[in-house]
Parts: structure tokens; C-alpha cells; sequence
């Protein structure tokens, strides 16, 4: 192609951005994306958006959540291991809005990168679409951005949107929590997505040193873990909603045990004694409802022992930055303990609502 | 802090995440995001996840998008401006939406960078939070990634998803457009958010030169635009949520000019010959519907004639990469021209539906 002046032209795709490569890309997407499709996915229409057809409520309230998965994409990157963080993507969002009572409905995607391969983008959009089926939620769409200029070879980033729906009548929102309530756990997978900053630190993995250095380190065994370390730091989020799902009748609060641990995160599900509404993260106050944790109440897998030792990491720490082995924590009333435990076998009490005074909320001992 | 042995210990802080900045950011963005509230959402309830309470359908489709405003954070980094592109985020997904018939309802928010100030970042969600409210919807959620391992300094990815709804009954999808029906086009404000990767290159900018030269020539006043080049780059995105609202009832079809211009973008509102359904951007199939465009029609703004003697760029790879002066299209019978016109007098007509063969579904001529 030339110019208006007769010499070569510039062309979009000598700036990097191939219109090409992109309708192929989204031609493979298609089959992937449709497999997560019910009815209430209306396709044909709406090439500009995803159109999903709410079903019956009386009164719905939509819930949304987005989030990254943060630096575990470095972990993912350095191995050239691109099928499992998609698990992760959907997983963490899909178990932020469950905690309202929410179904989760559908999701949308967004990859920025400068130098994934096609197979790369695939395999990121495989294990979005993998855990959109589990969680019974429609992939209807995303973006994949290609920005050479702001992204080094090797990094990405990779968020998620999730929108899913409750009766307003039936959101789960704490109020009813009171002193004396139990809290039943269910555990985590692994790290989750959370600590992965402090993680690499700790293994000098993924902090563009030499990546076949880093490589090496990720791939070392690790008796204690039964596996690599790579391995160990890959292991998807897992969801809750089939659990939650089978025992929500029962449930007075929900919380999903992300960034600040569960010293952060049971607050959130607790209603403040002054206004009854949940107060937001970091929040101080006076004497109210906290949580009082028996950490021996479970046992602690050995990757937190393992970054713990390593990292000469302070217990405090570790709780505040960590999931410690617990991925969702719920409160129910004590008579309803055993209920739920018959529904959910892995879930384990450990600790109870509680009135507490000065600026921790939540005990741990 | 110290860890178990009694030696310093590692902590997130040292990680580069700094929860208590993070903490004190999430105060200062509660009032911005609040203004934006109307009693649809639901507060107080929902720390994982903004709630919004679905208004009276009978039968709500649900239509969302997502996006990123791509390289043009380079240039508001560079010139240090980060009160404008949260407009952009915010319009380049609502004006996708809209092209279904549907409503803006919420808006969420990704930022990731690594060394935007408290203030910068502020500024980000300020102009999201002004074109949400000019939108009509309500920012509802976010995140906020601190990713110093991913992110040079200066570098930033701002992503977002919007979510409208539409009766089912009302969806616009193009499927009554015919032969002969009139291309009626709004102007665009500037680029909006497209071709910004090759601008960068045609003027050297945003390409990780020398920051102090590449603002030099940001800076520089082009008297042919009236303003300097950075002004006339940053240019926010236009919303048409008013335009199409004021004369909905005409439209049997509307199309975003979005990455691809006119070229990839006109044929996605129109219907297949064979099935009836929009085709994917970039789908090739025998004579059917496609249209005729007269570039005479309008004047075509200083800025792209800047850009393509400056780029030595062919007229081709103009028309497919930017959108020439044109941000929103609409099918409309031909005797609701005027009726049109009346309602939005910067309406232009452009061209119409027409039978073509060969490849090439827009002729511009």
C-alpha cells in the first residue's frame, strides 16, 4: 500500500496492531465462549455487547464485582503455563458476589499483553470459559488488547467482570448476625490470588531476574508440598457456589476470605453496632461485634509453613496477608452447626462472633 | 515487626503493597463514587459487590461491555492529564451499548499501574465518575492494582465494564434495515479512543523515547488545529446517550465507529442476507446488504489531515483505523430523514444501505 505521496505508508499494523491476527483470534473464541451459552444468551444480536436475558425475579437486585489476578500472571508467564489462571479469574469474582446470595450470571474478560501467541490467549480463554461452566455462568464477552508499548515480552494483565443476580428479599447481608454465632469454614485451594507480591519476594520468582534462574527455582521439588513449587503456586481459586448454594438457607453472613486475610475480611460480613450496615475495609471503631478465631482449629497446609520459614514472615503478618488455608467463612446460628456440616462435610468451626473491644475486630489465637 | 526467629521480617509493605495507602485511597473514592448514586443502589450491603436494584421490564435483556482506552493513557501520562480518560473509559463502552436500544445502568472500574500518585489516580476516577453521571449510570465498583513488577513507571492499563438493559421487545438489531435506507452519522469529538498506536508513531510519541522530547512536541502549538497537539489528542471520547435517546424510535439500526472505522464497523449493524444475524466484524460472504459512503458528505477535522500527511498514511488505512470525524451511524427509513434532522440538526447523511458485491461491504467514495 502507498501513500498519498506515492512512498510507502505507514499502516496500523506496522504500529503493531495486527486487524488480522485479531478477527482470527476472535474466530477461535467463538466455539469457546458458546459452549458456556444457555438460552438466556441471545447471540446473533448486540455485536457490540453481550446480551443475556434475566429470568424471573420479582425484585432483582444485580451484583457485580471485578478484579485482576494480580502478579500470579508472573508465576503463570515464567512457566508458560496459561490454563489455569482463567480458573482463577472467574473464580475470585464469582466468589466475591455469592457472598450477597447472589447467582452468578455471566462474565466478561480482558487480556492485555504485547506477546502472547494465539494458542497463549486461547489457553487464557479455555480456563475462563472451563470455570464459567462450573459456576453455571455465560462467557458473553471481553476484549484482548495488544499494547506492545506498555507491556514487557512475558507480562500481562488478565481481569475479570462478573454480574450475577439475587432477590432483593433474599440477600444475604449479616444483619442478623449476633454475639455467639458460630463460623464454619470452608478451606482454600492454595494461596488463592492473594500474596502473590510477597510470594515472589520471598522465592525471588517472577521479579525479572534471569527467567531461567527463576524457572529453575519454580521447578525445583519440594517434599513438604508433594510437588513443585510452580505447581504448588498455580493451584486454581477454587468456587464456592455449589456450596454455598447447598446450604444458603442457613447462612447469616458470607464472607470470602481475599487481600487482608480473614483479620480484613470476617469484619466485612459483621453489621456495625451503630448503623447495622457492614462497614468497609480498614474501618475503626468502638467495642461491637468482631470474631474471635481458634487458629489450631484447622490444619495449616504446609505451603503457608513453607513461605512462612522462608520469608521469616511474623504470624501476624502471614494472617493479614494470607488465606492461611481458609478460602469463604460463614455465620450461622449455633443450632444450625451441625446442618450444615451434614451438607457440607469439609467445613469446620473455627471460632465464633463475639463482642470485642479495641481496634482489631477480629481475634486470632 | 518481627518474624519467628527474631531477625527481620518480610512483610507485604516490603512487597510494594501497601494496604493502609490502598485503604486511605478507597475513603477518598467513596463521595466520588456516591455522587453518582441514585436510590438504585443499594449501599451498606454488598463489600464484595455493588448492588443496583433492576428498575420496572417485563422482560430486561441485560447488555454489557468491556474495554480498556488502550495506548491513549500513554499520552495523558506523558503530559501528566489524568482528568480526561476516565471519560473516555467511561463513553467508548456506554456508546457500544447503546447501539442495542439499551440503557446505561452501572459502570466499574480497573486501574493498574505502578506509580500513579494517590492524587493521579483520584483524578482517574473523578472523569469516570463525571461521564457516569452524565450517562445516567451509577459507578458501582472497582479496583485498584498496584503491580510495580508489571507497570514501568508512568505506564498504566484503565479498564472498564458497563452494564445497560433493554425490553427484550425494544432490542434494536438492525434486522428491519433495507435497501436504500439512509446512513445518518453524529461527528466524533476527536480520535476517541482508536489508532492511537499508530499516532504514536506517526508524531513519536508515547514510544519511550526521551519523556522531556516527546513532550516537546506534545506541547507544540499546531496552528491547523488550534490547540497544541497533546490538547487535540486528549480530546475525550463523545457519549450519544442523548442523541439516541431523543429519536430511538427511528432507529432501525445504530453502529459505534470503533477500532476498524467505518469500514468494519457500519456492517455490523446491518443484517446477513442469509441468516438474518449481524455478522462478526471481519466475516466475508457473497452480494447482500452493505452501504455506500459519501466522504464529501462531511468535512473531515484538521486533525486527521494532520495525521495522515504527517504518517504518509494511504486513504485506505486511514478510513479503516480511524473514524475520520464520524462516531456514531444509524440506519433510518429515508422518510424519517427530517424528522431526524429536526431532532439532532448535526446529523449528517452520509450514505445508504445498498446491494453491493465482492468482499468490500462499505464503498466509500
Amino acid at each position: 500500500m502507498t501513500g498519498k505521496n506515492g512512498q510507502p505508508s505507514l499502516t496500523y499494523a506496522d504500529a503493531g496492531v495486527n486487524l488480522e491476527a485479531r478477527a482470527k483470534f476472535v474466530e477461535r473464541l467463538g466455539p469457546i465462549a458458546k459452549a458456556t451459552h444457555g438460552p438466556q444468551v441471545l447471540s446473533g444480536v448486540g455485536p457490540f455487547g453481550g446480551m443475556f436475558k434475566l429470568g424471573d425475579y420479582k425484585e432483582p437486585v444485580l451484583v457485580s464485582s471485578t478484579d485482576s489476578v494480580g502478579t500470579k500472571v508472573k508465576i503463570a508467564s515464567l512457566l508458560g503455563r496459561f490454563d489455569t489462571i482463567g480458573i482463577d479469574l472467574v473464580n475470585q469474582s464469582v466468589d466475591d458476589i455469592i457472598t450477597t446470595g447472589a447467582e452468578p450470571l455471566f462474565f466478561l474478560d480482558y487480556i492485555a499483553s504485547s506477546s502472547l501467541s494465539l494458542d497463549e490467549k486461547e489457553s487464557l480463554v479455555q480456563g475462563v470459559a472451563d470455570a464459567c461452566k462450573a459456576a453455571g455462568c455465560a462467557l458473553i464477552g471481553g476484549e484482548t488488547a495488544d499494547m506492545p508499548d506498555v507491556y514487557a515480552p512475558g507480562d500481562l494483565d488478565f481481569v475479570g467482570f462478573v454480574v450475577g443476580a439475587v432477590e432483593q428479599s433474599a440477600i444475604i447481608d449479616g444483619s442478623a448476625i449476633k454475639d455467639g454465632d458460630a463460623l464454619l469454614a470452608l478451606p482454600s485451594s492454595g494461596l488463592h490470588t492473594n500474596g502473590y507480591s510477597l510470594v515472589r519476594r520471598v522465592f525471588s520468582v517472577g521479579i525479572d531476574e534471569d527467567p531461567a534462574t527463576e524457572r529453575a527455582r519454580l521447578e525445583r521439588e519440594e517434599p513438604e508440598l508433594g510437588s513443585t513449587l510452580g505447581e504448588a503456586l498455580l493451584i486454581p481459586h477454587r468456587s464456592y457456589v455449589a456450596e454455598v448454594q447447598a446450604v444458603r438457607e442457613h447462612l447469616k453472613g458470607i464472607t470470602h476470605i481475599t487481600g487482608g486475610g480473614l483479620v480484613e475480611n470476617v469484619p466485612r460480613m459483621l453489621p456495625s453496632t451503630s448503623s447495622g450496615q457492614a462497614p468497609a475495609t480498614g474501618s475503626r471503631r468502638g467495642p461491637g461485634l468482631g470474631a474471635r478465631i481458634d487458629s489450631t482449629a484447622w490444619e495449616r497446609p504446609p505451603l503457608f509453613s513453607l513461605i512462612q520459614r522462608e520469608g521469616n514472615i511474623a504470624e501476624e503478618e502471614m494472617f493479614r496477608t494470607f488465606n492461611m488455608g481458609i478460602g469463604l467463612v460463614v455465620a450461622v446460628e449455633p443450632s444450625d452447626v451441625d446442618t450444615v456440616r451434614a451438607k457440607l462435610p469439609e467445613a469446620i468451626v473455627v471460632g465464633e462472633v463475639a463482642e470485642v473491644e479495641g481496634e482489631e475486630r477480629v481475634v486470632i489465637s
